[in-house]
């Protein structure tokens, strides 16, 4: 075993994915000798000014082939660094090239970094001096072999498909978007406020909940000591504990019934109301008994929560996160977008460069329902679903309104109060509230959002009207009893900002383990 | 309603937190018209080259008085963008001061920042000339009022104790160190992964896990029908499903059993076999039955996994990683650490300080066995649990280790194989694996880590010693029958990591919703 006295302070010089790449040096990695393919492949140069330096790689072939023959092997290199391999040349005295070429194959290699015969793509291309570790693949039992495989395939081999050109892709894709998350909420004077998974409240009112329990596990548990020693207090025997004919909670994990939250949004306006700026940005869940393309039971939202705001206030944040996140997609991942544009979406580039630089059109609900109806009576188009005044838009409206109507993100504000939850402020007409929606092409609605009811009798109201109990609420009560303020916030649906930046259609495939009825791999 | 219709881009000049405050102007918030009370008071003047300026502000009374015969309040306003406070004035003429003055009052007042008299402590102060909102307080039902209050009193308060000092510090440092941790992280060219909640893996073979489930649900439901119609068809009588007398699974949502995640390391281990570096930052679960102050239900963890990386490297990236946080802290929140270094732990901004300097103590295992038992047979140091090889080491022996003998973070590597997980790579004595922890002063082990096994056969037989049955780990061992790699990591435990910073003793005041037997509040 290697040496393991050598403190990390020696090694303290930062090396990072987006450093300048101008250096006449390659970086190295921080934390060994290994350096990453992008500081290498990723500079303007193509790596071409790195030529005769000694450097260490490992990654994986994605395509080799033996050469001269078989003196030689080439391999196409991929670490996961970014989309482009480094070409490694390999001569036959120094490994094995059967092995070496086949797809799958992991490799760790030193060698000299050298400028490749004119004539040939790459820039600049590593002839290996020294192998050190190789993992080897039986091309016949490979799962995920060097064709072209299909999305709904690789769905099935969840374990292996990181390994795929797409998938890597959609992963630093997503990784770019959640970081632009943070950086953007963090410049803006945000604080990220972790909410419970585990949750006693039911923010909608109305949600298919999963719920959390060990109650199951102990009844199981009894029940494999009633087969052992069949004679037990009686009390135990009944598997699940009951209390006058009900579950009781009471004797669960919590002491109550728990359940996986579907939303952040009451709990951070506790932090709201304290702090003024925050957000949560972590998974939420639906028990619902979806199978399409746009729905998971567990998926990654971000809600930002703030204080003295008003609706306006917020549809400014809305559009200035996501035109954020479009500006840094370009800036920070063109080569996978290249990518997404060349397999997936030509126009995925396009778009972003649209959205990022487009005020974003803003129309009452009331609006949008004449605009619509001027669309069916004056242009023909038809619609499977109705459209009136008092009804939720339907995706084929919402699509409608940014992809035809305007082409560019659009966001309807001031609903009908009856299709909108309690906790949205009830508009001086009192027949709306104070909600928003932003709308952009290829997924429809991206975000919802809207000013709180802060007023403590309105609200009060409101949750009755909608046949809730008043109890389950009092601490949100609380909130508007002492010290209310005017607050604001919205949830985006992280998948669909990544379905939006792709143009990937299936959020199976954008989200690392996809969880949806009957399945959840690993 | 205030007009719509201004687009976000005209206000785009991003105002942050960290901005430059040297400024003669002070910074606009970017989406309203209000300025946080931290790009007032926080600059090195502590505001006084602001005076003259027009400001806009919100936030809750900390403190009120009337002055002058009731001709003025003096407000101490908190907006929790910083710990510290602006005194706001108001005259009698716009407001009723006698609500003003209570402690936790919300106040939107716009006016100008003057300079106040000689000999008083503040640097700047605004004087009120219009106040736009009001949120008030009826100080005898108030459920914190503005005495000194325990942490536990506050436990029971969940939603208003981030209103506290305290506790909003503590949520200022926590949102830095996340912040700290990504930054890190995307710096060092890892992604950021989303590993799920919902698992059907069991990390460690033998967690306490919770279970997640809608067979509860679905079984209440049909029983309430039942009571509506009693003539079912039988097969749904019985409440929750059974097949050959065990429940059936199969009819659950995900088609099997499915629990709350232990750790994302085994499923990030798929990326990092893929992608070479990634992280996973997020929630874990133990339905341990444990009342201590240092355990939760619900905490989070943060865990980088390094492909072509063995023992050394992962402690060269823990030991990095843990510096950056405390430089981290006493460059970003020093005003926050102030507070905690007052009034909880005098000394953590110096343990801060020293664990940022020094290089860390490395030491195996069976050399941290040996000063354990010199320091009991020569120094006559008494441990509750013995001292003996073979034996995980108690918090005990491991804060002896880094508050007494070391005075300083010490590493301790290579384990006993027989106390350690199956995924820990075998060493060459082949009594011990490459794990490793990390011991720091206040908390003892921060960080737990280990090389992985990538050899096929020795995995396969560590996971049958351990009387764990292959099937469930087929996708795990795929990993290393295709193109294997050297590979590490670890995982810190966010909250202890807290509680090494600020030096508070319960884990339960370091999360913003703790869960716990009995307790799930919200």
């Amino acid at each position: 075993m290697a040496d393991h006295t050598t403190p990390a302070s020696d090694q303290l010089a930062a090396v990072t994915l987006n450093d300048d790449v101008s250096a006449s040096t390659v970086k190295k990695h921080q934390f060994s000798d290994r350096v990453l393919i992008r500081s290498i492949v990723s500079r303007p140069d193509g790596g071409a000014g790195l030529a005769g330096q000694r450097v260490r790689v490992g990654g994986w072939v994605k395509t080799g082939r033996e050469q001269g023959k078989g003196s030689f092997a080439f391999l196409e290199v991929n670490d996961g660094s970014c989309p482009a391999n480094l070409q490694v040349i390999v001569d036959a005295a120094v490994a094995d090239l059967a092995q070496l070429v086949q797809t799958g194959t992991s490799v760790s290699v030193e060698g000299l970094l050298k400028n490749p015969p004119e004539g040939t793509k790459q820039r600049v291309e590593l002839r290996v001096e020294k192998v050190i570790d190789v993992g080897t693949v039986d091309p016949a039992k490979y799962p995920i072999p060097k064709t072209k495989l299909t999305l709904e395939f690789l769905r099935d081999r969840i374990h292996f498909r990181p390994r795929t050109n797409t998938i890597s892709a959609v992963a630093r894709i997503r990784n770019a978007l959640a970081f632009a998350t943070h950086t953007f909420f963090q410049e803006h004077g945000f604080l990220y406020v972790h909410t419970p998974i585990v949750t006693t409240s039911d923010c909608e009112g109305a949600g298919e909940m999963f719920q959390v329990t060990t109650l199951i596990n102990e009844a199981e548990r009894v029940e494999k000591e009633l087969i052992k020693n069949p004679d037990p207090p009686s009390d135990k025997a009944e598997g699940i504990p009951r209390k006058d004919g009900k579950i009781d909670y009471g004797q669960d994990f919590f002491g109550r019934q728990a359940f996986l939250t579907v939303s952040g949004q009451l709990q951070v306006e506790t932090y709201a109301c304290a702090v003024s700026n925050v957000y949560t940005f972590g998974p939420t869940f639906r028990a619902e008994n979806s199978h399409t393309c746009r729905h998971l039971a567990e998926f990654w939202m971000v809600e930002p929560e703030i204080a003295f705001a008003d609706l306006k206030d917020d549809m400014n944040c809305a559009e200035t996160y996501v035109k954020f996140m479009c500006h840094w997609l370009l800036d920070k991942c063109l080569d996978d977008m290249e990518f997404m544009a060349k397999n997936y979406d030509k126009t995925c580039i396009d778009r972003l460069r649209m959205v990022a630089s487009t005020p974003f059109e803003r129309i009452s609900y009331t609006e949008a329902v004449e605009l619509l109806l001027v669309a069916v009576k004056k242009e023909g188009k038809k619609f499977e679903k109705a459209v009136e005044w008092g009804t939720d838009l339907a995706s084929e409206h919402e699509r409608y309104l940014t992809e035809v109507k305007f082409q560019k993100p659009v966001i309807v504000y001031n609903y009908p109060k009856g299709i909108k939850a309690f906790y949205m402020r009830v508009n001086d007409d009192l027949n709306t509230v104070a909600a928003m929606d932003v709308l952009v092409p290829k997924v429809g609605e991206l975000i919802g959002g809207s000013q709180r009811e802060e007023r403590i009798d309105i609200i009060k109201d409101r949750i009755l009207e909608m046949g809730l109990p008043l109890e389950p609420y009092e601490w949100y009560l609380d909130l508007r009893r002492f010290g209310t303020v005017k607050h604001c916030g919205f949830g985006l649906g992280f998948e669909r900002m990544i379905l939006f930046a792709t143009g990937i259609d299936n959020i199976r495939d954008v989200i690392p383990f996809p969880r949806y009825p009957g399945r959840a791999d690993l």
